[in-house]
């Protein structure tokens, strides 16, 4: 009989904030897999989730989707990663792939789920503490109260008119992947009369360059860092 | 020394979607709390944590926070609770509060939190998993892809313009408070265009009338509905 597929995620980069679920699944998964876009560059979800699996007679397995720009480079990656893991499950074996915070929040295992699902497998999702309800308990700000709305955008060339329209409409917004764009969110917040205090950055929280704090235009920032904006 | 206030997201119904910290604390806390509109009702939350908890020699304690139409009744019945918080605290207990989903999406508790913090008193925030992550695992949908934004909008008079907004702007929406308003978000969805099939209905996950589909116009749905809505 096959195994099944398991996309599990792990949170925030905190053991503690692993779920009950994600680690009784892990503890008896044959394979713990996780996505690499180079070989051997490691992952920042299966060091969360070592220290508190039992590892014991556990195969851990790296499955390569490369990010080059050439489509059929990255095409051909997938389909040799999925080809692989499939002959895995083929010989019976349950897998559980980790991903950092929540498996719906930008990860690469909801386009390996569908292909394996259509390819007839099994598969089973266990969602996980996405960074930015972290980064806000971290701040000690709520994300939203009362009837407010949350617009979620990540700063891309192709979002500056999503992330405007979102200071205009929405009471909180928070931008993602924001590392190096705090001086042009500080400038799209003047732009439209926020208060810059009405800003929190939330960077590389439990890493090296941790910041909590009120926009500093003068600070370089860690790769993980979100801005949270409360208009209210 | 006076206690400690925590308080704890235990996402979204599932007793194994609890974190390892969420369940630590709440073992080792002295009194588990958690907040009800009116006496006795008792607490989703609460029934959560319930079978994964040490429970021996544990104190369990309901605050009422009143919805009451009238401010004057609201402030004081909050007041008073408030009041018999900070007196736990002062005797040295350390109080675990506890919450339905992420405790940054419209919890009761940032409210309580904000005022026992002015009173001196030390407090804590865990994360959960909100309500939304889980209902798109459910749902097998990943809630936003490489760079796509996420509006997260409320069903309420006042968010009409800001669901219209997102509609239009947003790859991703999630309307939340749904159970009432299927066929309002249907019309909205038509005058612009984006078939009804974009959207998901996530009803009442793990409870009775649970429903996870596309939008039926002819059924009624429970309390905790959410709509996931995917334009590409």
């Amino acid at each position: 009989m096959a195994g099944k597929l398991y996309g599990i995620g792990v949170g925030p980069g905190d053991s503690g904030l692993v779920t009950l679920k994600a680690r009784r699944i892990l503890d008896r998964c044959d394979i713990i897999a996780y996505p690499v876009k180079v070989p051997g560059e490691g992952s920042v979800a299966f060091d969360i989730v070592r220290p508190i699996v039992d590892m014991e007679g556990k195969r851990i397995e790296e499955f390569v989707f490369s990010m080059d720009p050439d489509d059929s480079v990255r095409m051909n990656c997938r389909s040799k990663a999925i080809d692989r893991m499939c002959a895995l499950l083929d010989q019976g074996n349950d897998i559980a792939m980790v991903t950092l915070g929540d498996v719906g929040v930008y990860s690469t295992y909801m386009y390996i789920d569908q292909e394996i699902r259509e390819r007839g497998y099994e598969t089973d999702i266990v969602p996980g503490i996405p960074s930015f309800c972290h980064g806000a308990s971290v701040a000690g700000l709520p994300l939203m109260i009362g009837n407010e709305g949350l617009a979620i955008v990540p700063v891309a060339k192709e979002n500056s008119q999503l992330l405007g329209n979102s200071l205009d409409n929405f009471d909180n917004i928070v931008v993602m992947k924001a590392f190096k764009s705090i001086p042009m969110i500080a400038k799209m917040m003047d732009e439209r009369g926020i208060d810059r205090s009405k800003a929190t950055v939330i960077s590389n929280v439990g890493m090296p360059g941790e910041y909590v704090g009120p926009m500093d235009l003068t600070r370089e920032y860690g790769y993980f860092t979100t801005v949270l904006i409360k208009k209210r």
